[in-house]
């Protein structure tokens, strides 16, 4: 049964998330609003909402038949989800497969560089900061995760990598890199939150290597929602 | 015997390095010269040399009779040391009990909190790309160190950082942070190289928290040289 959606409750980035009159289940609703570099960079685009929409509710959906717990429960419009309330884990964990963004501006890699084994990062949700790069001293020092705890996200992660870098794989793209929040439900541990979609990862057509993601809007290329349905239309999501 | 000084092999940002008639030794001349921000911003203060090497002279020597391996082989002058030649690590070391620095501007950590315990950060020797802080699976992914040997380094600076946190606050100062730089020798393996002085310690006033240090300079606060003639004082090696 599908609960009721009710007030605002978060206003995001990208997205709004509303109570709902099911205790414990949220409603997220995905705008058409872009933003880069920690919201220093805004725009707006028809289509987008629904385009990220319909890829994060198909991956999490995808995720949750192979065994990941994710908070997704319920798709209720091509751009509307009901999820679990969650306690959000202040950090973003970030899974590269091949070098990109800051991993070429901070750490000089060759762009496009395959890495020898999947990389995975920390970064502290503090938009306030920049969402900076955390060592995992700083995740510990900072009181955001235990050492167990990381390990078991950075399990997670991997294991959720390989799976979607398979799954893009076969629809001719080539996932790049990926950003994963987690969150703790009062039960079920840590499950998947947030999005998955070409606003959260960085794919590139396999024959190519053309961007289908947001780094057509971080650099100010074309529009984006184009290469978005681009991306549904190859996981057979669109016509 | 003291080696003979031969042809500049480098110039650094505050030290110069000169082959030496004794193969596997070299001589490096403290300078006038100050950098910070990775060069950004340079001055020259006279008597600077002088005092930072007298303190990075005495601190060597101190480590050493308390057991760390270190590439000072002899003091030729106030602000000359003949050193052993190594393979410098491409990984600056980063050791701090209180927060200052990039951890209150990265992590929003108040200045002066005290950590509950040393903090160890990596810093990548790269100057084109600002020395950028490292995780630990970067040191790995970039072939900088080896897994054991992060272990080995981590130990060395912590036992250092004990070492000196101890003399300096028997002198009346607060160590805050401590940069490292280490270098592989041939025979002797890891050994404790570049310098310790003002230059690369965040030194506060036990009793006002005034800083007696680089950041004089980095904030354009006051001439420098003051400040490393009272560290000098107070370690018992000037009048």
């Amino acid at each position: 049964m599908i609960p009721e959606r009710l007030d605002l409750l978060h206003r995001g980035k990208a997205k709004d998330v509303y109570r709902t009159s099911s205790e414990g289940l949220l409603w997220v609703h995905f705008r058409d609003d872009l933003t880069a570099g920690d919201g220093a960079k805004k725009g707006r685009e028809e289509g987008k909402g629904t385009a990220a929409g319909l890829i994060s509710a198909y991956l999490f959906g995808y995720l949750a038949e192979r065994g990941i717990p994710t908070h997704q429960v319920e798709v209720v419009g091509p751009r509307d989800v009901v999820v679990k309330a969650l306690t959000m884990v202040p950090v973003e964990v970030v899974v590269r497969q091949v070098a990109a963004g800051s991993l070429v501006k901070r750490l000089g890699l060759p762009p496009g560089e395959i890495l020898p084994r999947p990389l995975v990062e920390w970064y502290y949700k503090r938009d306030d900061l920049g969402d900076p790069l955390l060592a995992e001293d700083h995740v510990l020092l900072l009181n955001l995760l235990t050492r167990v705890e990381m390990e078991t996200l950075r399990t997670m992660a991997l294991r959720i990598f390989r799976l979607l870098a398979q799954r893009f794989w076969k629809a001719g793209l080539l996932l790049v890199d990926m950003k994963l929040e987690f969150g703790r439900h009062p039960e079920e541990g840590f499950l998947l939150a947030d999005e998955i979609s070409p606003d959260t990862c960085r794919l590139w057509d396999q024959a190519t290597g053309a961007s289908l993601d947001k780094d057509l809007f971080r650099k100010g290329l074309s529009p984006i929602v184009p290469a978005y349905r681009e991306v549904l239309r190859r996981l057979g999501l669109e016509a």
